[in-house]
């Protein structure tokens, strides 16, 4: 049985992980009977965002894992946990926590760096040929954790300008996509989809992600 | 255009709305071009539970309407807003959070009482004909809403004794469905699937909700 991996940062787009986005990726890998370990780093969010309003709540604090494990149903490992050699690829669903949580491109912009752990993971995974599937903003996640390596992965975000600069800006490469279709990097088994990079409806979403998920276990097959 | 209200009662299975369950039924309406409308109570959850560990966090408090938010994606108004004519009819996601933030069912069993703007709310659909979607152990709340009157609903939780009894006890009739079944009661216009009350797959809980999203618009139609 096929193994992929879900790394989540939270739960809820503009503090941790896009809810429909984790969602539809267990959905789409389960319709397909694959067998799913979902993890998040064992840390405090960044910050935490009232999503009625938008606003930050000044002195509230969740934790990363215990967040997302209510995406996973309380199924959940930390993501130090994670070992490449028993898993057969991972995803990344997008949110602001991909940014916030996972790596320090909310705060640092291009500067900032990948949870330590997350990069490894990534780096192992492309080593050993395992697929990536990377939604909405985390192939900015995916191009940092490969800066300064030979590796330029092709990925999309949609059509963000600023946000693909970014992507370049970090050694990747960009490509124009929309909602319902994917970047495919065959040579570094890298898949992305913009998902809610657009103002965009769930079905839509799905579609996306769907194909996404479709890529990825094909690249298992080798 | 048809307009579907979905009520949530947080974010979490343990603590609120059922996240795969709220999912799935704003991606199943979206897939039929239904404009569809969140609301959730504007109060604080009864508890917060940590989703990792299942254990209730002491002294900790959150907002139902500012947690459902996370699943809205912010698009999400306060449950005292809903007004009956304008929607065709509303969906309820299960989750613990139905039993603990929308009606006293977790603390009180077949004693508790529907928080009053929720069961007039589903009062007046049925008055108006208007059908309502029932998913994992909100039938419970659909039968206590209708206690004491001369409605006595058709529901499915699955097939939990115990749930099927509180059912019957509250004056409903409770039938044995599958996680990829409905119970449809036509003469009521009321729609259930049992999804997480049984230990299921995403991909199991899909297809019934599935189901029931076709059902409910179904009955808009007459």
């Amino acid at each position: 049985m096929v193994k992929i991996g879900v790394c989540l940062s939270g739960c809820g787009f503009l503090d941790g992980s896009e809810i429909h986005e984790a969602t539809l990726s267990l959905y789409h890998l389960d319709r397909h009977g694959v067998e799913t370990h979902v993890f998040a780093p064992d840390k405090p969010q960044k910050d935490v965002v009232d999503h009625r309003t938008g606003q930050a709540v000044p002195g509230e604090s969740r934790n990363v894992l215990s967040e997302g494990a209510r995406i996973a149903r309380g199924v959940i490992e930390p993501l130090s946990a994670l070992r490449t050699q028993e898993l057969d690829g991972l995803i990344l669903p997008g949110g602001y926590g991909v940014a916030k949580n996972l790596c320090g491109f909310a705060e640092k912009g291009v500067e900032g760096e990948v949870l330590p752990e997350l990069q490894q993971i990534l780096r192992e995974l492309h080593s050993a040929a395992k697929p990536i599937g990377a939604i909405c903003i985390s192939p900015v996640l995916v191009a940092m954790a490969f800066r300064g390596t030979e590796v330029a992965p092709l990925l999309t975000i949609g059509e963000d300008p600023s946000t693909a600069q970014a992507i370049e800006a970090l050694g990747g490469r960009h490509m124009v996509r929309g909602v319902e279709e994917i970047a495919l990097d065959s040579e570094n088994r890298i898949v992305s989809t913009p998902a809610y990079m657009y103002d965009a409806r769930i079905s839509e979403v799905a579609v996306g992600i769907g194909k996404l998920v479709d890529q990825v276990l094909a690249l298992t097959q080798g």
